[in-house]
Order: structure tokens, then C-alpha cells, then sequence
């Protein structure tokens, strides 16, 4: 497995690989998530290249952006282990070069949700997103099903500026529920304890929309009763929306995106799942 | 020469043409200009395209855009003369499909100049720009430098987002010096022949510059002072800039941009010239 640092160590290294290629983004403190979208591209690329960059221009918080998790040594070995040929790791100044001037923004799909909590946050991943399969060129990129807001952004970006397939992964659990994230490892025992009611309130709701309900605010409802019976979590949003729009439901007739946003202490955590 | 209109016949025009694949963008209502831009491709490309699309997503005022000439089979000569092998006429439904909500800007560079004085302007060139790029996937493109800020904006969006090679061609002027412009056509007779007085009110800037000159406010008063010899002509800005930055000089140390936008009664005109 090649690792490299600058654009020149890069393209050297992704000259002559086997096509097609694909590239799983991350910001690194890999996981079995990461992992998994490793694996998939292996089974379906020539080739995959893993980028590790953690993105300044994507945090609206520089306190989070501080405490964002690293652990080179870790996440190198967990891309070989799961079939990556090659790990970039960029420098800001290999992404951004002096006098970088440019901004990629999707506008109507970035307005609720993470959009709404998180100003500039969605401009930041779809920017780098950008320059990344700009300067990678990958023909697949593959996401998580985990930021469910963020995958639908990247795809239209990536659709309305002709760049790179989007390959959506599976959201991988731990055995409790608890969707994996960089973010977990900032929680308490004891939040961690409680964390799995957020699934288990996603597939409350989930279960009420299999057995009829078309009412988006009693879906709504039903996960937040659900939430309501862990006195640890404060929750930020609960949403039930359309699941290409993002626009909030009232009746369920196509496909929806069931999500929410909540925090343990100052940890913030977000999941959902589809319907239909 | 092959004319196509929808994305799918665009694919299919353009599967298996000669490489490198040149592209130039264009509003129509071509002139010798575009010509020129065309005849360069074809000299320096395995094959040509050239799109025609009247953007409306770059005109700040839908007057502008109602009266912006339009002329399909003229172009279509003017394209097939010059060497072109493929032109695309786009729908704008064919370049922005329902659901279209990205959109790509340059950030300080589209500040001054155009920028300020047309809002929205360079965010709704960028973003076709992008677009056309994406779909087409050319591996240079062809702009003039008579719009110098539009060029450097496009320049810096394609090389901070790993897209296509940006080539600089040189302004084709009628023999008085009036750089050709789809705009010109709707000047009245007295304007279009006081019209050269931009060309030489910006040749009398650089001609202090090379005399030595080097405070940028004596060469704007230079460039001021030969346009007010002209009663028709209403200024709307005189720019010694940066050449790179397009922030404005005080004293001229490197390569800069001199320009000016002048109106002679609707019609508003840009031009430029290079120092150093």
C-alpha cells in the first residue's frame, strides 16, 4: 500500500493503477464504518485510493475542530487490512494551495437539518469533496448512509458538475445499535450506555410508518416518545422528510428520510434510516 | 460537422473523437473572435466543440437577457467555416435538469470590477462553466481575453478544481480598435464609430506604462482623460489591477490588468489591456 503526502507523491502514485478506480474520503480515526467502505471498493475497483484529511473548512466550530480525533499509525492499518492500495494524506496546503478562491455550494437541499444546525458546514464538505475528485479523479466515491444529508448533497453535486459516481454504503452498528462515528469516542460511559437509544427510537419509527402510519408528525412523535425515555440525551431535531427534497413531510407518500440530531453532554450524534 | 441539442446526443457525438478534445463555450451570435477562439482549437485539438447556450443564470437584469441577439444558422456557418466539429445547442433544461441546485463561485477574485458592478454575474458563469465542463469533459477550453476578469475567474475555478486546462486568447478588434463583442451590434451609428475611444484611451495608459509610469492612479487619469474627449461615452470604472489578484494598484511592481466599462447609451462595453 502506497502512502503519500503531496499532489506531485500522489499522481506518481495513481498513474498506470488498474481502473476503475475509487476513492473513499474520510477525515481519518477510521472505524469498521471506514472499513467496510474500503472493503466494498476493493470488491468493485481496480483500484482504491483512501484520502485522510481532516477539512477546516467544514467545521463552523474551531473547539470541534480541535478536539477531532487523529491517530495516523491506527488508520494506515486498518487501510491495508482492508484492501486499500494507496492512503493520501494532504497537507491544507496540498488541498487548498496559495489563493484558492473557490467555493462548490449545493443550495436548497442544504437548508434544514445539518444545513440549519451547522452554517457553512455543508459548503465546506462540498468544496472539498470537489477539489478531492478533482484532484483524484476516482470513477466511484464511496459515502456512508450514516450522514444522510451529507450523501444526498454529494450526490448532487456530483451529478449537476458531472464528476464521479456516488456509491452509497450501508450504515455499519455496533452490536447495540449504535451507528459508528469518529464522535463516539468523545462520550462518557455512561452516554455511551444510553447512545443506542437513538436507533432503537429511529426504528420505533420506523416500525410505526411498516405498519401503516402515513401521518409524518406521528412518525415524529413516535421517535421523540422514544428519545423522551432517555434522560441523558438532549435532542436536537427529529425529522420525517422527503427522502430526495429533504423537505419536511405531513403525509408519507414516497420515499422519506427518518433522521435526527441529539447530543450527550457535548458530544453531538446523528442517524437514520430510510422508508420505503 | 455534427449539431446536437440533448446531453444524450451529446454523448454520442462526442464518444470516440479525436484527443486532446477542445472545447469553447459561447453565448452565440458569433463573430471573428469566436472565430478566432475556434480556428485556435482546431490547430491545437484532435477535435472541436463548440456549445451555444444563452445562460440566463449570469444576466443580473432579464432585459439584458430578452435583448441578447441571438442568430442560429448564421453561427452555425460561422462555426463549421472555422474548423469546428461538433456544436451543441443545449436546451436550458438540458444544462440545469430538474432538481439542479449546485452552484460554483469564486470568491474574491469577483469582487471588484464586473462583480461589483454586476451581482450575481461571475456566480452564474462559474456555475454553467462547471457545468459545461463536466459534461462535456474537454481537455482545454477556449476563452478571449477581452472579458480579462471573466477569463481569470474561470482560470482560477478550473485549476482549484482540477478541471479542464484554461487557454488565454487575444481579443479580436475591428481595424479601429473596438474589440468585437456580441454587444456591439446594438450600438447606433454615432456610438459604434466613437466606440474606439476605449481601445485608445487604454493603448495612452500603456503607453505611459511604458514610458515608465509606474504610479497606477497617473495611468487611470491617462485612460480617464482620453475618455472624456468623448462626450457619448458614460465611464463606469477605469482599473489598473493586479494582474492575478485584480485588487487595485498603487504603485505597478508586477504584470497588471488596465480596464474599463463604459456605456454608450444601454449598451454597456469592456475591454482591456495587459502591462507587462
Amino acid at each position: 500500500m502506497d502512502v503519500v503526502r503531496s499532489r506531485a507523491e500522489l499522481r506518481r502514485a495513481l498513474d498506470g493503477r488498474r481502473r476503475p478506480l475509487g476513492l473513499v474520503p474520510t477525515m481519518g480515526w477510521l472505524h469498521a464504518g471506514h472499513r467496510s467502505l474500503i472493503a466494498q471498493a476493493h470488491d468493485e475497483c481496480g483500484a482504491v485510493a483512501v484520502s485522510i484529511f481532516v477539512n477546516p473548512r467544514q467545521f463552523d466550530d474551531p473547539a470541534d475542530l480541535a478536539r477531532y480525533p487523529r491517530g495516523e499509525a491506527t488508520d494506515l492499518r486498518l487501510c491495508a487490512d482492508a484492501g486499500a492500495d494507496l492512503v493520501w494524506l494532504p497537507s491544507v496546503d496540498d488541498v487548498y494551495p496559495a489563493g484558492f478562491d473557490t467555493s462548490v455550494t449545493v443550495e436548497r437541499l442544504t437548508l434544514p437539518l445539518e444545513g440549519a444546525a451547522r452554517p457553512g458546514h455543508f459548503a465546506g464538505v462540498t468544496t472539498v469533496v470537489a477539489v478531492l475528485f478533482g484532484i483524484v479523479r476516482p470513477d466511484r466515491a464511496y459515502f456512508g448512509e450514516k450522514d444522510g444529508q451529507q450523501l444526498r448533497v454529494i450526490e448532487r453535486m456530483a451529478r449537476d458538475l458531472g464528476m464521479t459516481e456516488v456509491v452509497r454504503c450501508p450504515t455499519v452498528r455496533e452490536p447495540d445499535g449504535l451507528a459508528l462515528s469518529s464522535r463516539n469516542v468523545h462520550l462518557a460511559a455512561d452516554d455511551r450506555a444510553a447512545a443506542p437509544v437513538l436507533h432503537r427510537a429511529l426504528l420505533a419509527g420506523r416500525a410505526a410508518w411498516k405498519a401503516g402510519e402515513r401521518d409524518a408528525s406521528a412518525i415524529r412523535d413516535r421517535v421523540a416518545a422514544v428519545l423522551a425515555t432517555e434522560r441523558r440525551v438532549a435532542v436536537e431535531y427529529v425529522s420525517c422528510a422527503d427522502d430526495v427534497t429533504l423537505v419536511e413531510l405531513e403525509r408519507i407518500e414516497g420515499p422519506a428520510m427518518l433522521s435526527l440530531a441529539a447530543r450527550f453532554g457535548p458530544t453531538r450524534l446523528i442517524d437514520n434510516v430510510r422508508l420505503g
